[in-house]
């Protein structure tokens, strides 16, 4: 039901899709879609979700990396860019949908912020034990580093993505904050 | 004329002044509004580059400053901040006007973004020749600045500046940037 859903929205855009519409493209009633999706807004949530979940995913396989915590910064921060700029690229509609509940702070993209938190907050941590990051609080560092890159990884932004110096640029402040946390 | 066309622009917003509402402010005939800005477009500029303007002298009034350059630049970066975040409090519809003009990537914000890399980049510059930062290119490491503190100066996250963390949020970024430019 939730790839139905994103059908739906893909056709129809994240404004103006229905439960209707996702009942009709099953053949069900749509008292059985109200059901699962007591509303247009946990329609939006659900698909949302689905994505945010995969790239979750994709992000703990990076954790589960045995490179050195710096590289292993790199390649999360590089891997969670990448994830939205294709989804914003290859994916407008659902891109939009997420955008609007981000824009909204539902409690999807709250959750995803929080995921983020504590997977940079994991490399952090990892690369203050190792000591190749200088000493501090795991916690406030991963929130700058977030900060920090919100140009490569907020919606607000999405526009910019297209820009083909995006990929430099995102390298460049990746290779400051890098060389913020490190030991001197 | 400026300080007549920003009156009518808070008076009716960025979207509805006109030519005629800065003539009928004036008393004088709307051909002599239009010799000086020759379209809407032009008196919207002419408020922001005031504006802007004036948050460049600031800037540059910091600039002179006898301070060593970590403390320069972060003292540069607050004042940047503290302006961008003053004017969309205190004077929402100029802002407003400002947040257009840039995302129609308008020369006015584009000279504006120009003047602010320079500001940073002669700032980085000192600190390079002082040995308080690490060698490297001024130019790409000012870019690299001011794309990871885009989130408090951008005004595509204005909505933002108005939660009460911003200021340690951004102080958090200033310290983790500095320490990514320092000597090690």
């Amino acid at each position: 039901m939730v790839s139905a859903t994103e059908e739906v929205l893909r056709r129809h855009g994240p404004e103006k899709t229905t439960v209707l519409d996702v009942a009709r493209l099953l053949g069900v009633s749509h008292g059985s879609v109200y059901r699962h999706f007591p509303s247009k807004a946990a329609l939006r949530e659900a698909v949302i979700r689905r994505w945010l979940d995969h790239v979750r995913d994709e992000l703990d396989a990076v954790l589960r990396e045995r490179t050195a915590p710096p590289d292993r910064l790199r390649s999360l921060l590089t891997t969670m860019f990448t994830a939205k700029w294709a989804k914003a690229r290859e994916d407008p509609e659902l891109f939009a949908t997420f955008r609007a509940l981000a824009a909204e702070h539902s409690t999807v993209s709250s959750a995803h912020v929080g995921f983020l938190l504590a997977q940079v907050r994991a490399v952090v941590a990892d690369g203050i034990a190792s000591g190749d990051f200088a000493a501090g609080e795991p916690e406030v560092i991963a929130e700058a580093v977030l900060d920090a890159t919100s140009r490569f990884h907020d919606p607000a932004h999405a526009a910019e993505w297209q820009s083909p110096d995006i990929e430099a640029k995102s390298a460049g402040v990746i290779s400051l904050i890098i060389d913020g946390v490190r030991t001197r």
